[in-house]
């Protein structure tokens, strides 16, 4: 019997997979993919549709906390960003130094309670959102670093892929369908930061 | 473009899908079956692993509530009730009246904000507490009728399913793997309760 591992994925739609018709998202297939390789994984998918850093930041701990058990192996994702950086009614939703306050607040009380990554947001089919999603990143990045947090990046691969750019770009401009998807947990699964951090 | 329903489910780990190394659960499997058929389903999973109807009270409606999109098709599935008739340190965790006072305070909130369905605990493999589930389904089958909130019974069919007996006894005692999970979204998606439910 393997170590009773329970992950609590937070975050945006991107979390929640919006637009995969299979209901797996990136999300679903890499805690499938756990399954499959003999892990025993409590899947717990958190995302919200919509959501900022600002909201993300109010709810995350009493979804999560609620969630660990006694004992587990209880562990948190984060991905969020692309709600902060969307343009709407003349400005953008959260200006970047408010996003990066909110990740500080979120991930130094989450490090505290749980092994912790962060996932970046992705590139989408909207060339001036993702300048303001790419200094986010960096930025990100460099809190991670700060924090000791374990980073990986998936805007710069998921920009290079055809499949999810060609996907993102056919549906609303920000979500693909189940090859998109794939993409992303294909690049999580295969990322040396997250086989270290998986690491029983 | 179909109606945007956004689809909270709220329980404990029968929700959540435990022991499916898919990772869709029956939840996700009659929201993929939703997507196949062409509706635009939003999945929110919020089912936790070992929770009672006591718990449950406590965060359902946080949960779901900020789930909630305006102007979307926001509706709500629950299903709970094997912890409380679960036996633990001698005596059973829930009494069978404060489950269904849970139960009342529950739907009575929940059928104010949104279309609600409540789906019955499942048959496991202790034929003790099947007893007392038997007869918690027969108070929540009673308490929806009261409240005019459309109610699915799962303890007889998979109870007679021997796909799910087979696997929920060669696992844990209470929770099968990807073949018992498809006997339930199956039932599911061919009830004409549920039918009702899900017309536009």
């Amino acid at each position: 019997m393997s170590q009773d591992s329970r992950i609590c994925f937070l975050g945006d739609s991107f979390v929640n997979g919006t637009g995969d018709p299979t209901c797996l998202g990136w999300t679903g297939r890499v805690c499938a993919a756990l399954a499959a390789a003999g892990r025993s994984i409590t899947y717990y998918n958190l995302g919200i549709r919509g959501e900022t850093s600002m909201a993300l930041a109010q709810r995350w701990q009493g979804e999560a906390t609620r969630r660990f058990a006694p004992g587990a192996d209880n562990r948190l994702v984060f991905c969020f960003g692309t709600n902060d950086t969307t343009w709407e009614r003349g400005r953008v939703r959260i200006d970047l130094a408010d996003t990066l306050a909110h990740s500080r607040q979120i991930l130094s009380i989450a490090r505290t309670l749980a092994p912790v990554l962060l996932v970046s947001p992705p590139a989408i089919a909207d060339p001036a959102q993702n300048q303001r999603t790419q200094r986010l990143c960096q930025g990100l990045q460099d809190l991670c670093a700060d924090l000791s947090v374990p980073y990986i990046d998936e805007f710069m691969p998921l920009q290079q892929s055809v499949i999810w750019m060609t996907q993102v770009q056919a549906g609303d401009g920000a979500h693909p369908q189940a090859a998109g998807y794939e993409e992303w947990a294909q690049h999580i699964l295969q990322h040396s930061v997250w086989q270290q951090w998986m690491t029983p």
